[in-house]
């Protein structure tokens, strides 16, 4: 690789912001696709259901937000929801949340690597797009859900 | 937003190329998890069986990375691959073409708008974005695939 090339900045912290808003656009999209007792009830595979999806997402954006932040790494806390609403309430919650305390990462603390929850060795970067990717990944198989169902899903590409 | 933040450089290009090369292994790992009629056949809801995703996204990879070197969107010009060996030699040229293409994007190339494949304005990195993206997509939807036929899919987190 050229080493110009190498060490071209290619993100800053906002377009990664806007990037996973985007992303989090399409997911509450999702959601909001799935019926409500299909959305609790429905899988395949054996795999969980999209709302226990979700669940783990909500548990990851702002937590994993904050520790890179802080250093602190602390569970959600909310409760866990139990309806579409609930669910879609706890989201736009997050997009707000996130909005606010993105900005106030410290530039250095991207690069940086912390234990996250304790658990696992990551720079806070690594971190964040382990939390988008995960994001993506089960949405695809909340694509093949509501395939299964006969729902067609939100055009992938839409992200406003 | 913090202006500090915002402006922070979070992603080179070469963290970028590592990043997506790892999300390569480890879709690499899940076209070599299906047995070989099942790659090609195999489908759940009415989706495409696996080999078709994987094909995009082999026409999506290097032409795109060439795209944004050079301004040229030019279709892949490989044959489609018809079996299981086929498909993962396709796909272990693309990781080798990535490595040398990708160390020659111009850096302003990242930012700089154009039309992919004559279709899509949009800024370079926003391209390379979207082909990882919707690797990362079609590759969650393979896991259910692998989940229906009672395979166990790769773990998600290693990308070595």
């Amino acid at each position: 690789m050229a080493t110009e090339t190498i060490q071209a900045n290619v993100l800053t912290a906002d377009d990664l912001l806007k990037h996973w808003q985007g992303h989090r656009k399409l997911t509450r999209r999702t959601i909001a696709a799935f019926p409500e007792d299909q959305l609790f009830q429905f899988s395949v595979g054996g795999m969980r259901p999209f709302a226990a999806m979700a669940w783990e997402l909500i548990r990851m954006a702002v937590p994993i937000t904050e520790g890179v932040t802080t250093g602190k790494w602390e569970e959600y806390k909310g409760p866990q929801p139990t309806t579409k609403d609930e669910l879609l309430r706890a989201w736009d919650e997050q997009t707000m949340e996130l909005n606010d305390k993105f900005g106030q990462i410290p530039p250095h603390r991207f690069r940086e690597v912390d234990k996250a929850f304790g658990k696992w060795e990551t720079p806070g970067m690594a971190a964040i797009q382990y939390a988008i990717d995960n994001e993506v990944h089960h949405r695809g198989q909340a694509y093949v859900y509501l395939r299964v169902l006969g729902i067609e899903p939100p055009p992938f590409w839409e992200r406003d």
